[in-house]
C-alpha cells in the first residue's frame, strides 16, 4: 500500500546516498507501519552495535556512567521540565487503552497522560537528585544510549537521517561552576579521539554566546562560562567561530561542524551547557568550604539551602543521533567499511560441491569468525564477553565460481575466499580483496589469524 | 509527593527481598512519574549490560542475528497481528501532539494511532518478509533487546519483577516444519547453557499441547510438531511435564519453571510455536523440491501460493524478562556476584592521605580496572572494543580504617584492598575478600593480574 509509506514515495537519489549503499548492503528497511522509524537488518543493526560498543569502550577513561531510564514518564515530568509546554509540537503523547476512565481500584494519577520521551535530560535529573551529593561527588556523568521520539512531519522523513525515532550517545554532566572548562577540554578531546578514529574531518566548533535579552541566571554566571568555553577552545588548536548572542536563554554552547566528502556540513556532536534544568528540578549539592567561603549563593538560586550550590548541567552529544552518523559514515566508506565495523568482511566461496570442499569451507568459516570447530556442540560451554565475532558468510551453492564472485563483489565482501579440491588438499585457500580500504592491513592481520598460508590473487 | 509512587507504599518486605538487597546496591530507583518503569543507576545499569552482553557473545554460535526495531507503529499494524484487539488492556496508545486534527500538507494516515509495542513479533514479521526466503534460507533467527511496554494496574507494580516497560532477550525463529525438532533442542541446550553459568535450577520442562475446541491450522500439523517436541523432551534428559490441552490455540509451548532458593517458583524461559502470525502476515518461502513432492500445501495456508509453503514462527525467550532475571539473581546471590557481574568486584581504601598514598591507590586502581595509567592523556587513543573494564572504587576520605571497612562490608564490596606508607614502600597491598562466592579463585586470578606481591588477610 505505497500510499502509506512516506519513505518510498521519494524522488530517486544518488548512488553514493545512504539509501542506496543501505540497500545494497542490506542495513535497512522502512515499513508503511513505521514512518520514521526505520528497521534495522541484520547488518545493520551490526554496524549500530559496533558504534555503541565503541564508544562504550571508551566511557571508562573519560568517567562516564552509563544509566538506563523509561521511555515514557507521566505529563507532569514534562510539565516540570517545561517541555510539555515548548517542545509540544515535537512530542508524542500516550495513554493506557485499558486505563482511561474510572479504573477500579486504581491509584491516583492511573489515568493521567504519559510522554514518550524526546531528551534524556529530565529523567537523569531524577537520578541526580535521588541522593544528596557532595562537592566531592562531581562531576556526575550519566550516558544514556535510550531510543528518542519526536514527531516530525511525515512528508519530511527519509532513511536514516529524517526520523522520528533515533538513538544518542547522549551524555549529561553535572558538575560545579569551577570544573566547567575541564569538563569542556575532555569533551572536546573525546570528539577528536571518535573523529580520528573514523577518519572524519575536518570540523570546525562553533560558539553560541548569551542572548541579548531573554536569559536565566546572573550575567556574572554566563561571562564565568563563556570564558571558559573562550580558553578550552583557544586551547584546543581548532578553528572556532563566535556565533555571538546565538545562545539558547538557558546556557551558552559549543556546536561541532562536520564537513562531509562531498563538502556538505553536518552539526553531529553537541556540548550544550544548561542552567535552567538544575533550577527546574531543584538540583543541589552540598557546597565546598572555597564556594561557602566565596560569599552566599548567587541569586537565581531560588529555594536553595544556604550551605548548598546548583551544579551546572552539561548535555553532550559525540556521534549525535547514532542513526544519522551511520547514514555519515555509510557514504564515508562507500562500502569500503574498516574491518572492524563490517557487516561484510568476508566471503568464502566453495569451487564445487564435494563433501571435503564444504568441510574446509566450513571450518575456515568457524575459525574466522571466532567461534571455535564445535567438536562436541552438546558440551560446549559458554563463551566469554570479550570474544569477538565476525560475521562471515559462505556460499556453497551450485552456481559457477564466475557468478558467485560477482555476486559477493555486488555485495561488497571485503574479502573473497575461494575453497576448492586443491586448496582441501594443501589446507591452503585463494583470498582476493574487494572492497578494503587497506588491503596490505588486512592481509597481515589474516595472516596472524590464519593457521594456514594465504594466497593472494591480485584481482581487486 | 507519596500519593503518586505506587511502589514506594508498598509493605515492608524481607531483607532478601530483591528491592532492599538493590537499595543497599544502588541498583535501581522508582519514581512517581514513572510507575512501573524503574531508572537504572550505574551499578543497575552495569549488572543489565552484563547480562545482555553474555547473550550476544552465544548468539553467534546458535545462529541469532540481532536486529533493531520500531517502539511504535501505526495502530493497522496491531489490527493486522490481532494485538489491538485482543490485547487491548495491556497496550499503550501513542498519538502525535502537534499532528492531530488535520496537518497542512500532512500525507493520508498522518494522524493514525500508534500502539507502543508490547511484543517484537509482528515488527520482525515484517523483516521476514521483505525479501522473498528460499528454503535453503532458513531457519531464519532474529534477535531483539528492544524496551517492551505492557500496561498493568498501577496497584500491582513493584521493584523489577511487577513493571509496565521490560526488556526481552527476545529472539523469533522463522524455520520449515521439519525443522522444528532441531532448533527447540538447541534452544533447550542454549537454556541449559545459560541457567548452569549462573548457578540457577533446577527446573522443569511443561508442555502444553492443543487445546480440544478452538485452535487453528490442522489437526495434522500439530500433531506433527507436538511429536517432535516431545521426542526432544525426552532426549533432553530433563523431568518435562505434560499440560494436555493448554497450549495457545495459535500453537503449543514450552515453559521452563525454575525453582529458586526459597522454593518459590518463577516461570522464565519460554519457547512458543506459532502457525497464526505466519498466516496473519501471509509469510512464505520458496519451498523444496522435497516438499513440493510431498503434495500440496496444507489447506489452513490460505493464500499461499502453489510453489511456496508457510514457515513456522517459534517465539523464544531464555532469560524471559531482563528485568525480571536481574531480580531472580539478585536475590540468589544475595550481594556475592560472581566476579563478572558484580558492580562492586572492589574498592581500595587509603590509610592516610599522604601523597605518596593516594598516588598508590590510583595507581593500583588504573591496574586493577583494565585503564592503563594515563601517562599523556592528551595523547591516548581509542581502546579496543574488546577491552575489560572493571568498576573499583576507592575511599580516601579522612575518616578511620576501620570506618571504611566497615561501609566498604556494608556496601558488599567483593574485595577490600587497603594502602598505606608501608604498602608505597613494598609495593604490595592488603587483600581482604569481602562478599565472594570463591574466594580461593578471586585470589588467583587477582594474582595474575597484578604485577605485585598479595597478601591476604583472613578478615572475612
Ligand atoms: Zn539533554
Ligand atoms: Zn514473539
Amino acid at each position: 500500500n505505497p500510499r502509506l509509506n512516506p519513505t518510498t514515495s521519494n524522488p530517486p537519489t544518488p548512488p553514493t546516498d545512504h539509501r542506496a549503499l543501505a540497500q545494497k548492503h542490506e542495513l535497512f528497511i522502512t515499513s508503511p507501519y513505521s514512518p520514521g522509524s526505520p528497521l534495522l537488518l541484520p547488518n545493520g543493526a551490526y554496524i549500530f552495535q559496533k558504534l555503541q560498543a565503541f564508544l562504550r569502550a571508551q566511557y571508562p577513561q573519560f568517567g562516564f556512567q552509563e544509566v538506563i531510564t523509561p521511555t515514557i514518564y507521566k505529563k507532569s515530568l514534562w510539565e516540570a521540565s517545561g517541555h510539555w509546554e515548548n517542545y509540544a509540537e515535537d512530542m508524542f503523547s500516550v495513554q493506557g487503552r485499558g486505563a482511561t476512565g474510572t479504573t477500579e481500584n486504581a491509584q491516583v494519577g492511573q489515568d493521567e497522560e504519559f510522554g514518550l520521551k524526546p531528551m534524556n535530560c529530565p529523567g537523569h535529573c531524577l537520578l541526580f537528585r535521588d541522593e544528596i551529593k557532595s562537592y566531592r561527588d562531581l562531576p556526575i556523568r550519566y550516558a544514556d544510549f535510550s531510543a528518542l521520539h519526536r514527531n516530525e512531519v511525515s512528508g519530511s522523513l527519509t532513511g536514516l537521517t529524517r526520523v522520528r525515532r533515533f538513538h544518542q550517545d547522549d551524555a549529561h554532566i553535572f558538575c560545579r561552576p569551577d570544573q566547567i572548562q575541564e569538563e569542556i577540554d575532555q569533551t572536546l578531546k573525546f570528539v577528536g579521539m571518535v573523529y580520528d578514529n573514523f577518519g572524519l574531518g575536518p570540523y570546525k566548533l562553533l560558539l553560541s554566546t548569551r542572548p541579548k535579552d531573554h536569559f536565566i541566571g546572573t550575567v556574572e554566571e554566563w561571562d564565568r562560562a563563556e570564558t571558559q568555553l573562550k580558553t578550552v577552545l583557544d586551547k584546543s588548536g581548532r578553528h572556532w567561530d563566535l556565533n555571538e548572542g546565538d545562545g539558547a536563554f538557558y546556557g551558552p554552547k559549543i556546536d561541532i561542524i562536520l564537513k562531509d566528502s562531498n563538502g556538505k556540513e553536518h552539526q553531529t556532536a553537541t556540548i550544550q551547557l544548561d542552567f535552567q534544568l538544575p533550577q527546574r528540578f531543584d538540583l543541589q549539592y552540598q557546597a565546598s568550604p572555597l564556594e561557602l567561603e566565596t560569599g552566599p549563593a548567587p541569586q537565581a538560586a531560588g529555594s536553595l539551602d544556604a550551605a548548598n550550590r546548583r551544579p551546572v548541567m552539561i548535555h553532550r552529544a559525540i556521534y549525535g543521533s547514532l542513526e544519522r552518523f551511520m547514514a555519515l559514515l555509510i557514504e564515508h566508506y562507500a562500502g569500503k567499511y574498516p574491518f572492524w565495523l563490517s557487516p561484510r568482511p568476508a566471503i568464502i566461496l566453495s569451487l564445487n560441491q564435494d563433501e571435503k570442499v564444504l568441510e574446509h569451507v566450513s571450518h575456515i568459516k568457524s575459525v574466522l569468525s571466532g567461534l571455535k570447530a564445535k567438536r562436541n556442540p552438546d558440551k560446549a560451554g559458554p563463551l566469554p564477553l570479550s570474544a569477538t565475532h565476525l560475521p562471515i558468510d559462505t556460499d556453497t551453492t551450485a552456481r559457477s565460481l564466475a557468478a558467485k564472485i560477482k555476486h559477493a563483489r555486488a555485495k561488497k565482501y571485503n574479502h573473497i575466499i575461494v575453497v576448492g579440491p586443491k586448496e582441501v588438499e594443501t589446507e591452503k585457500m585463494q583470498l582476493r580483496l574487494a572492497s578494503q580500504p587497506n588491503p596490505e592491513q588486512a592481509v597481515h592481520k589474516l595472516k596472524q589469524i590464519l593457521p594456514w598460508q594465504v594466497n593472494e590473487s591480485d584481482t581487486t
